[in-house]
């Protein structure tokens, strides 16, 4: 079996009223930019909060009744755990999802929810396979890859499908690569059914083994150790996927933390979609310009997760807000005596800004005797009505120091 | 005119292709816990980020030639102005759009992005009224209600067409009030088009003027002054909207805002969805039990807005991270000398937990002399792991005082 255009209709087939159809949605932001038409493939709203049910289902309805009830098992800490988790409880079959142990609990209760057996074992992901390749071997367990396997590429391929059918024009499709599962079933797809169209990979900082794997013409691992974007934190492109990748995407580029973190907070803020940091990937890449687009392009790109941990994303979007100048750092003194303060508030009440920290800083720094320091921390519109705030208290009186928003040592 | 099953099949014809039908997709979670098809209809991912732009096209649409050239005015801090603004670019009309001053600059940012002329004025929404009044006078501008007009409802309407086609066999609606103008569109198109259907009103606390309206007979304002459902922040329905519920409307119940929170957080978590308070209102009303749904059931409810501050959902986040017992606060103390912070931090470390902050209590409280008192936030996985930390830390021989979660004095 070869990875081809009647695989993947068989598998859209087979899934017709079990996984959804996800939205195509305008981004109308992006579209403005470019002036042309940005689309979202929102595989962050699929079944189980990514395409890895596509694949998984594929998979696993392959097996006969005999290896179903004997169960299939992977090593996953990621959305591929959920989608095989997901595709065990529909087709009635036994799952185990090896984890390592820092596995977030949120990955392990939504694995759990769905009916797998979640064992946690080892301190890497190697750890986990070992473990899982060791449960295989003992129980008999059918083993699920989550992209180097042809069904599973065959399955995520789906998604392609339904990229041509709803947006027939599309000249640009823009897919993040963890393992290249995704990526060569969409290219699969898209190659085949519509002419002329530019696939882009697009890879985490770190993770980009796609390029240095096909100078070498194998698989080789990357260096990273560290990204936001967790789905695509893959070290290597797999046996399968790189041949495909090879004959099939037309160029692959990078992305940052910060350009993810970005991408995260526009996906929020203009498309009112929650994505994880994979599934931003190709936002960011169109956000930062490193896909180059006409005029006369119709785009496409694969938001293919959302499951993002509520405290990430908090924090990327308050990031977010503290790089548009939304929050203002300020150093001042005040008399140390009782009354002194409240003069202060009210002449920030009176900008308009809002306090969000005060610190009294009575030692350590060296303010002038009978002064008490003050770092306050304020709310404001944008950038502009922090340039007001501290006029209104300079003007109030108030010598005002303002820290610059750099950013944090790494 | 009168809002009819025809009027609002008219709108919608109206505005294929240009306004989107959003997704249906289904909430699997609430879906489990109710053992029933629970729905969400996301507007949310409507053109301008709510419905509004359905009723706005519906009405810009019937101006003449001459009406649109002189311009459109409305007085509005919400989805309305945004709705109309897009509204009047895509029919090539003028709109202007009224203001109160304390509108959030996103808001003002974002209509005139969409080409509306923004005035601000006053401290209040009803002396923005007033000048979009006065401005109506002095240059002929036709005035959009934001709720209180056929042609709007009609439009909102459309959204109970597409519920209808996509999940015919619904039986439960259950749609957000502030004016009513969405409701009572909805109403009319699923009455006709559904059998049986039953219609469940919310509104939020302080804001549910509805129930008083239909006792006294005409539109009675609420008493409320603050929710962070905005968008049915509303202090009375209107004269058309007010009949059509009295017919149509099985049922109207009232969320807190703390309920709607925790709706916000279920949309963004559990369905990744980016929710405003007023969109998460249906959900919040069924997350709560407080609307009756038997097994036998098939719910439907509108998120009907996704335009919510970045620093308000960060927020929400949070706070419902902390009802979750994933923040830790406690207080210790360790020797006042070099090298005692590092085996704590260690223990720490070691318990699987994450340091959020740590302040040095050297004054004010009685810690022992000798030793310096230490408040630690901490981050971890839920409330067991919490109380697991807390265990750890305890054998290894720190007196620990854990201060218990409540809600904040208001």
């Amino acid at each position: 079996m070869t990875v081809d255009l009647t695989g993947i209709r068989e598998a859209a087939e087979a899934q017709r009223g079990i996984v959804n159809e996800t939205p195509l949605l305008v981004d109308e932001d992006l579209s403005r930019r470019f002036g042309a038409g940005v689309y979202l493939k929102a595989e962050s709203l699929q079944r189980s909060g990514s395409f890895k049910i596509r694949g998984a289902y594929n998979k696993l309805r392959s097996l006969s009744e005999e290896e179903r009830e004997r169960g299939v098992i992977s090593p996953s800490a990621g959305n591929h755990a959920q989608g095989v988790a997901l595709a065990a409880r529909l087709l009635g079959a036994r799952a185990t999802i090896v984890m390592p142990g820092f596995a977030p609990l949120t990955k392990v209760v939504a694995t759990r929810e769905l009916g797998a057996e979640v064992v946690l074992e080892g301190d890497t992901f190697d750890d986990a396979a070992l473990k899982a390749e060791e449960l295989r071997l003992e129980h008999g367990y059918t083993s699920v890859h989550a992209f180097d396997d042809e069904r599973v590429i065959s399955g995520q391929g789906t998604v392609g499908l339904e990229i041509a059918e709803s947006l027939p024009g599309v000249s640009v499709a823009v897919v993040p690569i963890g393992g290249g599962g995704l990526i060569s079933g969409i290219a699969t797809a898209l190659k085949a059914l519509v002419p002329g169209v530019r696939v882009v990979g697009v890879q985490a900082e770190g993770f980009s083994s796609v390029g240095p794997s096909l100078q070498r013409g194998e698989p080789v691992a990357a260096a990273g150790s560290q990204t936001i974007a967790d789905g695509i934190a893959v070290k290597r492109p797999g046996g399968l996927t790189l041949p495909i990748i090879r004959d099939l995407v037309d160029e692959v580029v990078e992305v940052t933390d910060d350009e993810i973190a970005r991408a995260i907070a526009h996906c929020a803020q203009r498309n009112r979609l929650v994505v994880e940091g994979a599934g931003a990937a190709g936002a960011a890449a169109l956000l930062s310009g490193k896909v180059a687009v006409g005029a006369s392009d119709t785009v496409c790109t694969v938001l293919c997760g959302g499951n993002i941990d509520g405290d990430l994303l908090s924090r990327v979007i308050e990031q977010v807000m503290v790089r548009q100048g939304r929050y203002l750092l300020l150093r001042l003194s005040v008399l140390d005596r009782s009354g002194s303060l409240s003069p202060l508030i009210d002449s920030v009440a009176e900008a308009g800004a809002n306090v969000v920290d005060i610190f009294h800083r009575r030692a350590v720094w060296l303010a002038p005797l009978g002064k008490v320091g003050l770092e306050l921390v304020l709310e404001v519109r944008d950038g502009g009505h922090g340039d007001d705030v501290v006029e209104h208290l300079q003007n109030a009186g108030y010598h005002v120091e303002r820290e610059e928003q750099g950013v944090w040592p790494e």
